[in-house]
């Protein structure tokens, strides 16, 4: 079943509102099959309305629609719609009383304008609204249809999965194609590059289909099959997936819902093992990614962000000749970052960056986008120097970005000196 | 001049990218006078491409389109336009070179189907991309016209403000009327109580357009005038502010380009005074915000990113009992953070956070989204505690905004016990 989306309001085109009820609709029906089509955003204003359904109807079955069915004034959507299609207005009482009863519960005065919102065109069926007053509704019109939702994204992430989604499924049990996905995460290659290392591959004749996704820093590369039966989904997906590690298995690093700090402190959980950090350059931005996963208290014990040479004397004892000689970026620098704070911390794993992430501070032979990464674990200290071209922020999330990938790979056993 | 937004991506419609282009672009145009009628989002497919255009150019003379313009294979816009219009692919010599040289300046080896790039429909004004390899292009249809950039979204920050306005000024000189624009950053009220509080504004009266852009976790109020004389648009503008302040001046913390952390970096250098951190809860975000502005070096000393609770004893010297009778959150140990990160560093100023993230955490008296936040500057140690009631990530955004909030205020010398 083709899909379209239709949302609606003023703030969306005047950019005061960045529409993002369109995505998480899209998301959500993409595994059940369904393919949207198109998306279209308009004004409350009814021949755009009206314009926007027509348009859609060319390439869907069905529109899901959201927003306009407030009770003030500009809320325009449920009045045009039943007039697009010659539908007379009216009251379904279950809907008022909920209305009524959410207004008394939170002891909100009633004012008669909220009426309206119990109001649906002529051969509607209302869909209750489990977190607000707007209900929605669906209406078929000749082979096709209409639903209609709300436009607080809040209210959207209750009403579809809840009312839509099943109504669908039971509106058209044969419709939903299940397609099945693999999304393989890469970094270190520009999407250039990653096309030309598979253009050899036939992934048409495999019948799956390939999407890349940039996500700086990061590349995703997305796999979709289609088949009817479970099985050669599955087969598609593992024969190309394949391919795909042949030729760029050194470059990905995760699969799917994984990310690379997920994945590090998924290691670190599983192995017990409690981290420190040492960061210069990178300033905070490695213990922020660190901590965002829930959980992360359970194995991130501190980062010493020492961004002046004093802070990296004073807190990771490193002797002032040595920066002196070699320079606060420098390998000499970062081995003992990660060993003075590993030592200092009593963690079991230290990880230090040091590095230049401009638009000031380069030289000739440390440029702007220098950076060294060091991880010590007590018995060895791995080191790397990397140089990247990019902005000041740019650079941090590559800084923070390689001094991760260098922690994953040794929690894999990948990494040696 | 009414404009349509088409945005081209198979990314848009399986929901794996929210459309952000949209909005920035209606956001970008609406100070211009020009009027966005529809926004759409189709697929990398010609079909799609072509109805939506026609589809457009019913309400609009023009459309901006973005995405579709990298190398690989999924990218269909210039093909596709070439195609829908009737017009050749021609290879730009300037393009080519550019694209050749950014290549070489960053050093990343140089494949063939790069060449793609360089490649527009005949009649075709290409657009240099600023920030990417990708240029856009601008084509007349008969008496219409479509705008092509690409869809990475800092490159549509560039090249749409770089490139496009001034192209479409010049074209369309009698279309764009002057405009003058003031912004005004508001923190601590929600967008329906920013609305209230101007409700009885006459902003019309004064020849003023007010959009409302809610930034989390800030909301932003711009204000254009319009009017052909340049003292008449700055008079309506500075009427109209006076009216804001007088409503809402204890919640605006800054004007048009300033953000929070550049003021306190401003502040900072100004005052030649070094700042430490003690973070808890946020992470390293307070340290990343920070040090995401050049020359942050001056005045950023460190920040100690204490997690565990021994990391907050053995850095900062906090009292284990002092943890155990008051928990590490609380504005006890706050306090002590503050003031040990600046007594430890010998910094002028020590600002500390301890809070409860999310999702687990919080208890009956300290639920998550719970914080305390404190500075100390050697003389006083002021404190405060804030509740939020969002996720992890959005309440580690909000403890960093009002710990480089209650900084900012003390700097401008609004804040005391």
């Amino acid at each position: 079943m083709n899909l379209g989306i239709l949302t609606i309001g003023n703030e969306l085109l005047s950019g005061r509102t960045a529409d993002s009820n369109s995505s998480f609709i899209a998301k959500e029906l993409a595994p059940l099959g369904w393919r949207v089509t198109k998306i279209m955003s308009v004004g409350d204003e009814e021949n755009a309305i009206k314009g926007a359904l027509d348009h859609l109807f060319l390439s869907s079955q069905g529109v899901i629609a959201t927003g306009g069915l407030g009770p003030t004034a500009d809320d325009l959507t449920t009045a045009c719609i039943a007039q697009a299609f010659g539908r007379k207005l009216i009251l379904h009482e279950p809907a008022l009383r909920d209305i009524q009863d959410r207004f008394a519960r939170l002891n909100l005065p009633w004012t008669e304008n909220n009426t309206k919102q119990a109001f649906f065109p002529e051969g509607a069926t209302p869909l209750p609204n489990p977190a607000g007053t707007a209900w929605g509704f669906y209406l078929p019109v000749k082979d096709q249809f209409v639903i209609v939702i709300p436009g607080v994204p809040r209210e959207v992430q209750r009403i579809l999965p809840e009312k839509v989604l099943p109504l669908l499924k039971s509106l058209f049990p044969g419709e939903a194609p299940a397609a099945e996905t693999v999304t393989i995460k890469l970094f270190g290659l520009p999407e250039a590059r990653v096309d030309a290392a598979l253009g050899d591959v036939d992934f048409a004749g495999m019948d799956v289909q390939v999407g890349f996704y940039p996500n700086f820093p990061e590349n995703h590369l997305v796999l979709t099959a289609h088949q009817e039966e479970a099985a050669a989904r599955k087969n598609s997906l593992v024969l190309a997936q394949a391919e795909v590690e042949k030729r760029l298995g050194s470059h990905i690093f995760a699969y799917n819902e994984d990310t690379l700090e997920g994945l590090v402190g998924r290691y670190l959980t599983e192995k017990q093992l409690k981290l420190a950090l040492a960061e210069s350059c990178t300033g905070g931005l490695i213990a922020h990614r660190l901590t965002n996963q829930p959980g992360s208290s359970l194995y991130f014990d501190r980062s010493l962000v020492v961004y002046s040479n004093q802070a990296k004397t004073q807190l990771l004892g490193i002797p002032e000749e040595v920066i002196g000689a070699y320079g606060a970026v420098s390998r000499e620098t970062v081995i003992l970052m990660a060993e003075g704070v590993l030592k200092e911390s009593g963690a079991d794993l230290g990880l230090a960056v040091t590095g230049i992430a401009g638009p000031a501070g380069g030289t000739e032979s440390k440029p702007v986008g220098t950076v060294f990464v060091a991880l010590a674990d007590g018995n060895q200290t791995i080191s790397r120097q990397f140089r990247f071209p990019w902005d000041r922020l740019r650079n941090k999330t590559l800084f923070s970005q390689v001094a991760l990938l260098m922690l994953l790979k040794y929690l894999r056993g990948e990494n040696t000196p």
